[in-house]
C-alpha cells in the first residue's frame, strides 16, 4: 500500500516536473479540481482522443460523430432525470463543520458508543463546548470525547465521529448558469425590492428564489450523451443510417463533485468519449456482450499489462433503473480497482423520455419490414481523462541501469506525445544543422518530432525514457560521412543504424503496428 | 444584397439537410445560439482545428500546446480584465420592451423630432397609452406615433425608434456558475431568513447579492487566452523554452452575447484556436508583422477565392488600452466584411497584471545575456467555427451542368469531411463486396472514406459533390475483371482508371498537396 500511493505522487511530481498536468490555475492557489494539460500532456490526450475516434467512427461505416453544445437547453436535463435526481444527500457536521456525502459516510448502529476525536486538544475543547450548547455532556481526554452515542441516522461523521449532524439536503451536481440578457441576481432583487419574498422561510424561500433562478438558468452538460438522443430525428433525416447504428461524442463534461479525488480520476471538469448505438429490441443483449468485449480489448491493446483491467458486470441492486445491463471496464488503479468505462444497456428510456418532454417522434422507420420502432440503446461511455491516467500509471517503470534507476514512460507509440528525438551527439561539426534537416523530414509528414540538443546525450536518452519518446534519432560522426543514424529503441535501450533517406519511413512502419 | 443573404439560406439549409451544423437542442424548440456539429460537420471542424494544431504547434520547434480547464479561478478575471470591463451597456425600450446595447443603437440628436413605429395598429395604440402615462401626448396614425423628440442620451430603440429608455446597466458578458458545497441560492436564502438584505435598495441590495454570489462564483471563460499567461512559469520550468517561443490553446469559449446573429458567425459557445507568442520587448513589431502575414496566407491557403481574404490594420481608435498594434484577418462575408483573426501585440501587460495579481514572479531569464525580462506578446486569436463558416461560404458553388444546377462544395481536400466515397455501380455482381473490400484499404491507413450504394450512380455523384468529397471511385464492371477503378476528380467531374492496388497511394499523395 506505501508503494502504492508513491506511484501516485511519483507521476503526479512527474507531470508537473516535464509538463504533463498542472493544477488550473495554481499561481492563483489552484482551482480545485481543474487540470490543465501541459505540452506533453495535450498531446497524450490528443492522440487517446484521436484513437477513439479513429476506432470507433473513422473506421466503421456504422457509426457517425457529433460535437454538440456544452450548454444544452435546460428541458434536456429534466427528461433526462439529471435535473430531478442527479444529486446527492449533503450533511454538515456540527462539531467539526465537515460538509459531506450521507450515503458514504460510516455506518454506525443506533446505540452505539462513540469516540469523537479532533485533531488537538484545543479544538477538542472548542468542541465540547459546541456540544455542550446542544444539551450533550461528553467527557474530554486529550483530543477524545466520550460519552455521545450514535442516533438514528445510522452513520457519523466521517472525520470526527460525531453524531451531531444537520439534516440531509440535496445537492445538484450539474453546475448552473444564466443565459440571456435576464440576470438572475437582478431578478431576486426586484423579488426584494418588490416584497415577493416578504415573510418567507425555508423550503417556501428556496423554492420561490428556484423559481426566480429558473428563468434563465442553462446547466453546463455533465455527460455529453444526451445530445444523441436529442439529435437522434436530425440523424435519421440527414444520413439516413440503418439500424443498427451509433452516435459518437467525445468532449468536456462538468459535474461539481462533493468529493474530487485521485488527481485526475475525478474532478469537476473531465473528458469524455461516448457512443450511443441504437439497435433493434431484440438484438440488445447480443449487442451489449459485442461492445463490452470490443471496448475491453480496445483498452488492453494499448496496454503494457493487459492483465490490470478487468470486465465487472453490475450486480441487479446496481443497475440503474432503466438498464437492462451494464458493464464496467476496470482499471487495477493504485487505490484498487475502478472504473474507467461503462457498457450499458439503456433500452428504449431516453429515446422515449425526449420523445414524451419534446413532444416529438423518436422513432426508427425499418425499410425493409415496413416497421417503424424505438431503438434500443448500448452505450460505451469511457472516460478519456481517466484513460490518461491509466495509461500513465501503466506506461510508469522504474528499472536499474548500470547501477542507476532509469524511469521509462513505455507508452504505446501511439500514445507518445512525441514519436522521435532528433539528437546531434555535439553542438557543432555540422551536426545541430544535419539534425534541424532529418526533424524537418519528420514535421512534413505531421509526425511529432523533437529536436534537442541540450545537456550530455545520455542525459537526453533519460529525458526522453522518462516522457516515452519510443525512438531517439542520433546524429554522431558517421552521420556525417554517410548520412546514416542510429535509432534507439526506448524500451530495449539497443541501437542499430539507418540511412536517413528511410528514417521517416521506418518510424511511419514502426507506428502503424497496433 | 439579395443573392447574399440568399448564399447564408442556402449554406444554413444545406448545413442541416446534409448533417453539417443543427440547432442546439432543436426539438425542445434550440437554445438561442448554441449550434451542433452533426456528422459532416464535425468532421470539418476537427480536420481545421487539426490543420491548425499541425501548422501551429506540431511543425513548428518554437510552439508548445496547452489544453487548459474551462473553468479557471476567478482571480484570473480580475487580473485580465474581464470581471470589471468585459460588460456591455444595456437599456430596455419602455414602449417595445426591446433590450439592446446602448453603444450599437442608432444615433439622434437631442431635439429632433422622431417617428416611433410599432408593427401593427393594436400595438401602436396601446405605446400612445403607455407614453400618456409618462406625460408625454402623441399623434398616432395607423402604426405611426409622431410628437416625441429626442432627448440627451443621443440614441433611440433601434426597433421602434422611441427615446423612452430606462437606464443603462452594465452587463457581464461571462457566464457565471458557482462551484463547491455552497449553493449561492442557499446563501441569498440565508441572508433573506438572517433579515441581512432588509432595508436594502437600487445599488446596495444588488452589491449585497454580488458579494454573497461572489463566495463561490466561478465563470466559462471568455477565451482561452489567459490560460497562456498563467501557466507561463510552469512551461519555462517544464519545457525550458527559449524566447521567442508560443504556447497554443484550442478549445471552446462562452459569451453571453447579447447580439446573436449570422448563424455560427456569433454565437454563446464557440471554439477559438489562440497562440501567445513571447518575445524580447524591441522585436515585438518585426514579430507582429511576421504573424500577420504567416496568419493571412495560412487562410487564404485553404480558400478557392483568396480575394475575399484581407488584412486590417486597427485604427489607434480601435486599440485596446494595453496593445500596441492590432491587424485583423477579414473575410468579404455575406454582409460585409467581418473578423475572422485577430493578430495583437499586447505588449508585457498580461504577464505583469498576473504577476502583480498573483504574487508570483513571471519573467523570463535570457541565459545567453544573463538578463531577466518580461516578454511582450504576439497574439494571434483565431475562430475556429468561424472559420468552418468561412469555408463553407468560400467552398459552395453553383454551376450549369447539362442543363441542371450541380451544387458543389469545393473544400480544400484536407477540410473535406470524408476524402474518398468507394461507389459500387450496381448492387450485384459482386460490386458491393469489391467496393467494401476498397473503402477496408483507406480505413486500415486513417483516410475517413465512405462506402456509398444508394440510388443510382449520377445521384451518388451530386450527393458527394455537395458535401465536398473531393474523389469518387467507382467499382463497375472492368473492375470485376482488371482490379481497376475509375477516380472521379469532385471540381472538374473527369474520370480516369486506376488500379485498386494504387488507390490509397494515389489518395495519399493527392492529399499531401497542401
Amino acid at each position: 500500500m506505501a508503494t502504492e500511493s508513491d506511484l501516485m505522487q511519483k507521476i503526479v511530481s512527474l507531470c508537473k516536473r516535464r509538463g504533463f498536468v498542472f493544477q488550473s490555475s495554481e499561481i492563483y492557489g489552484g482551482l480545485k479540481s481543474a487540470y490543465d494539460y501541459g505540452p506533453l500532456g495535450v498531446e497524450l490526450k490528443r492522440n487517446l482522443m484521436n484513437l477513439w475516434w479513429r476506432d470507433m467512427v473513422h473506421s466503421r461505416e456504422d457509426v457517425l460523430g457529433l460535437d454538440a453544445s456544452i450548454v444544452m437547453h435546460p428541458r434536456v436535463w429534466e427528461a433526462s432525470g439529471h435535473l430531478a435526481g442527479f444529486s446527492d444527500p449533503l450533511v454538515d457536521c456540527k462539531v467539526c463543520k465537515e460538509r459531506f456525502r450521507a450515503d458514504k459516510a460510516p455506518r454506525v448502529e443506533a446505540g452505539t458508543a462513540l469516540t469523537i476525536t479532533l485533531p488537538d486538544k484545543n479544538q477538542a475543547k472548542t468542541a465540547e463546548e459546541t456540544i455542550a450548547k446542544l444539551g450533550v455532556t461528553v467527557d474530554r481526554q486529550g483530543k477524545d470525547l466520550r460519552g455521545a452515542v450514535a442516533g438514528d441516522r445510522g452513520y457519523v461523521c466521517p472525520v470526527c465521529g460525531s453524531p451531531f449532524l444537520s439534516d440531509e439536503r440535496q445537492f445538484n451536481l450539474m453546475f448552473r448558469s444564466s443565459i440571456g440578457p435576464v440576470d438572475p441576481l437582478g431578478a431576486v432583487a426586484a423579488a426584494v425590492e418588490g416584497g415577493r419574498l416578504d415573510g418567507l422561510k425555508g423550503r417556501e424561500l428556496r423554492t420561490a428564489l428556484e423559481a426566480i433562478a429558473k428563468e434563465s438558468a442553462v446547466y453546463l452538460r455533465p455527460e455529453t450523451a444526451q445530445a444523441m438522443f436529442v439529435q437522434f430525428a436530425n440523424y435519421l433525416q440527414a444520413a439516413a443510417p440503418k439500424v443498427p447504428f451509433g452516435i459518437a461524442q467525445m468532449g468536456k463534461s462538468f459535474r461539481n463533485e462533493i468529493t474530487v479525488e485521485h488527481f485526475i480520476f475525478r474532478s469537476c471538469e473531465f473528458e469524455q468519449m461516448e457512443m450511443e448505438y441504437f439497435v433493434e429490441p431484440g438484438t440488445d443483449d447480443q449487442w451489449l456482450d459485442y461492445w463490452k468485449d470490443a471496448r475491453m480489448s480496445w483498452w488492453q491493446k494499448w496496454a503494457n499489462d493487459p492483465s490490470k483491467f478487468r470486465l465487472r458486470p453490475h450486480e441487479p441492486s446496481e443497475l440503474a433503473h432503466y438498464a437492462k445491463g451494464c458493464y464496467d471496464v476496470e482499471y487495477l488503479y493504485p487505490w484498487g480497482w475502478g472504473e474507467l468505462e461503462g457498457i450499458a444497456n439503456r433500452t428504449d428510456y431516453d429515446l422515449k423520455k425526449h420523445a414524451q418532454y419534446s413532444g416529438q417522434k423518436l422513432e426508427y422507420f425499418d425499410p425493409t419490414t415496413n416497421r417503424k420502432f424505438v431503438p434500443y440503446v448500448i452505450e460505451p461511455a469511457a472516460g478519456a481523462t481517466r484513460g490518461v491516467l491509466v495509461y500513465l500509471l501503466d506506461a510508469y517503470h522504474e528499472e536499474e541501469v548500470d547501477g542507476e534507476t532509469r524511469v521509462v514512460l513505455k507508452l504505446h507509440p501511439r500514445l507518445a506525445p512525441y514519436k522521435v528525438a532528433v539528437l546531434p551527439l555535439v553542438k557543432k561539426e555540422g551536426m545541430p544543422e544535419k539534425g534541424r534537416e532529418v526533424v524537418e523530414r519528420f514535421l512534413k509528414r505531421g509526425i511529432h518530432a523533437r529536436y534537442d540538443v541540450q545537456h550530455a546525450i545520455g542525459k537526453r536518452y533519460r529525458r526522453h525514457d522518462e516522457i516515452g519518446t519510443p525512438w531517439c534519432l542520433t546524429i554522431d560522426g558517421q552521420t556525417m560521412t554517410d548520412d546514416s543514424v542510429t535509432i534507439r529503441d526506448r524500451d530495449t535501450m539497443q541501437q542499430r543504424r539507418i540511412p536517413i533517406a528511410a528514417a521517416v519511413e521506418e518510424i511511419e512502419d514502426l507506428l502503424r503496428r497496433d
